[in-house]
């Protein structure tokens, strides 16, 4: 397979693993930027992550607009992608949910979210709540045009999630694989977080070097990355569709500057 | 497929949604207004949602009564939908369950269940409490007549929910797909709404011109509503039922007069 | 088929239902009274409901012991329905289980299980926390002789349910049917009065009328209780193991009194 | 077969019920003593648990490498593994996991992780709490070298487990069997503990008389305890692999010097 064919592959197994995760149901959505064209992304036509396949991967420009119209409905939403690849060129994949364990964060203003376990340590030591109403009043909260996206990626600056008040989140991250697994753990460290502030007393949350530790250890395929993929890829019924980066095709969307950490 | 038989295919599917989604158990029951006949609605015999099939669908009038009695058992509490569809011209399906993460807020009262996320803005800036108590004292807590079916009716006002103390709640929409989306966005948007609290200090909720700007946009079959409709159905192994607007045959049950949102 | 026969096969029913609604695991067990001898039970050997098949059921006497000894291996825990049954000549079914969210309410003080909602009405007005301790010093905390098992049946007096201290419960009832959605609904009781807890405000408990004309209703073959049966069986995977009473099999151990009731 | 074949399948069973459970996800992992070498153990080579296969795994030393380097990719964290087999010749298995309900007693120093139920009295009165930080300053968190393992086995000492900030838990035991159980009972006993808290009032613990008399009567191999290997392997879908110990082959990693206790 050609590696665009195999990023498109790979962007159908990231569908469907973030449906068996439950970080997406109906809604939600992720992409990928082009291999070939920075200034272009793929990502799903208008359809439940869980349904999706190779043959409904639609290409769209920074505006958030298709390269090639072919009259299929796209994601009201967008937008959120579009801006966020516009405005971080070290951004190559992006995922926008709604994972139920993310909200409260957004609502309540008691509590920040940050990393209290190792797997969430790629929140960053800060996760900015981005609020619609600020800056457009009242709307019905979905980014549907690019100034919104803009105006979310301006919050989002150079982390790599932004809550979004009642509504969601969204994830920015070096590979297809990164922002999955970003995007997995996140709820699960909100859990922990939520539950350790019901348990009382002092929180340990993760330090500074702590997370830069783990960030410098990161690489999309080392063994311990990969064997997650696999695992969440073979949970969500399409192991068949793995290809291992030693297959002999190249992953140009993925930065290999890191050495390996799980 | 006539409308009418398409409408008795939907009310299946609705059916076994609300199961997968646990939303309804063995109780809990959805109906749909009858599209030639305002004053009759259809809904199953009593039988669980998730074992429902088109021959188990009955006609019933707004007093409760099938339309034709072929002997077969009914629901108890039919008469919250007669009594529903009595006092609401303007409503078009109804569901009544039991979803347990919507019980605490009719039995504590130290908060009220409002909207904090986009998706549970259907159920309106105000959820009003049915106490069966009230006016009909100590009873088994069912409505199991039409006065007390006209009594939850008269509390859900205008509204598109009521909650009933210790026992669940019943929604009112303008189409089956309404229905069914307001009432398992229901449970989670209580979900958000009692973590939020978990996490201390202020709460954000939906404003009144968010819940105005997202009922504006609202149409049952746009892209984004069809999508989760489409994504639950297959969820819940009747995607094979599903019979699109556009595939010729009208939906008279569906008011068409907004314009489309997720 | 025979009476005993029928019977035998709901008890394989009544324990892969108990099974697949986790209120059991590999511990935790179902019991129901001989129809042609009150002072035998039939239970399974030991192993986990889940496998439980109709050569697995076993009779053993009031004392617990087996009438006939094939050298299986029986329950540890089998006092605690030889125990019941021979207080309690009305009962006709018990189990006892572990179902997590049980758990608290027999740990913490500061709360006592009370029915909230209308499905827990059946737990009456008085749940009993039985603690092994106080008779028994320090032990294993298991049931597993007659005397322990008398001292619970005392604890459990005229009431459906006993909580057992850091260990689980034990409901006794008047069928198979009724001790099941007793158990089943127990949890979700629980779970509901917790979260409401949470919430704040004061708790609207179900009042002692509303559990009388609950009680006064039931009758475990009316359509409202064979529609949960029919459910669960079918949700168990073991729907063609069901045989209606109206199939011309009496059902002896039953009482009939009543009217029926969800 | 062997008692070694015979053991490496009982392997492949816990790797794959500690999956099904949610004790492990694609991080996590399990393993045995070798019943020839006590200096030696058996572990999956890096793999999800739920992948695993009796092909899969490998043969290490106490110092965590290889005994035969055929260049598969091993666990990062395998010294936790190694350096409990070294400090404790009594313990025949060892699981270390993130399973999610741990985590907060590990996080927040307001409540201790200690029995509350029955199933958890094996994790025994004290569990404590090992910071990596405490010796090793700013880290990724893992344990990736024998000496930061010999510090956790340390900390965990003479007890049967110890939480690891920010991270997870480490369980030692005396065979596979119980090494699953108790991690399997782990965050159900944590469960507990924060929702009875959450009751308010005094919790009661397990004495310490209970559990010891807990453990007096504890057998790998007692019906009991067979009873939810049994179910959770059918459960795992890996029924098929099971082998009794009855059937002829000596399991020699199994202690049996004491009485049988579910």
């Amino acid at each position: 397979m050609s590696s665009l064919d195999t990023l498109m592959q790979d962007l159908v197994i990231a569908n469907r693993i973030l449906a068996k995760e439950d970080v997406v149901d109906a809604y939600g959505h992720v992409s990928v930027r082009h291999p070939d064209d920075p200034k272009r992304f793929l990502i799903a036509r208008s359809l439940a992550p869980d349904l999706v396949g190779p043959e409904d991967i639609v290409e769209l420009d920074l505006g958030g607009q298709p390269t090639r119209d072919d009259g299929r409905s796209l994601y009201l939403e967008r937008f959120i992608h579009a801006a966020i690849f516009e405005a971080r060129p070290d951004v190559m994949a992006v995922v926008h949910a709604h994972a139920e364990d993310t909200l409260p964060f957004g609502i309540a203003d008691g509590t920040r979210l940050r990393p209290v376990i190792h797997s969430g340590s790629f929140i960053g030591i800060e996760v900015p709540v981005w609020d619609i109403a600020d800056r457009f009043g009242d709307t019905n909260l979905l980014v549907t045009n690019i100034e919104q996206g803009r105006d979310l990626a301006k919050c989002l600056g150079a982390n790599s999630v932004a809550l979004m008040r009642g509504h969601g989140f969204a994830t920015a991250a070096r590979s297809l694989i990164e922002v999955v697994r970003l995007s997995v753990y996140l709820p699960r460290n909100a859990r922990a977080l939520m539950r350790a502030k019901q348990l009382g007393g002092d929180i340990k949350y993760l330090s500074q070097g702590e997370i830069d530790a783990r960030n410098r250890g990161y690489r999309p395929y080392s063994p311990e990355t990969w064997r997650t993929w696999e695992y969440w890829a073979n949970k969500a019924g399409c192991g068949h569709l793995l290809t291992r980066p030693d297959d002999g095709h190249a992953h140009p969307h993925i930065r290999r500057d890191n050495a390996g950490l799980q």
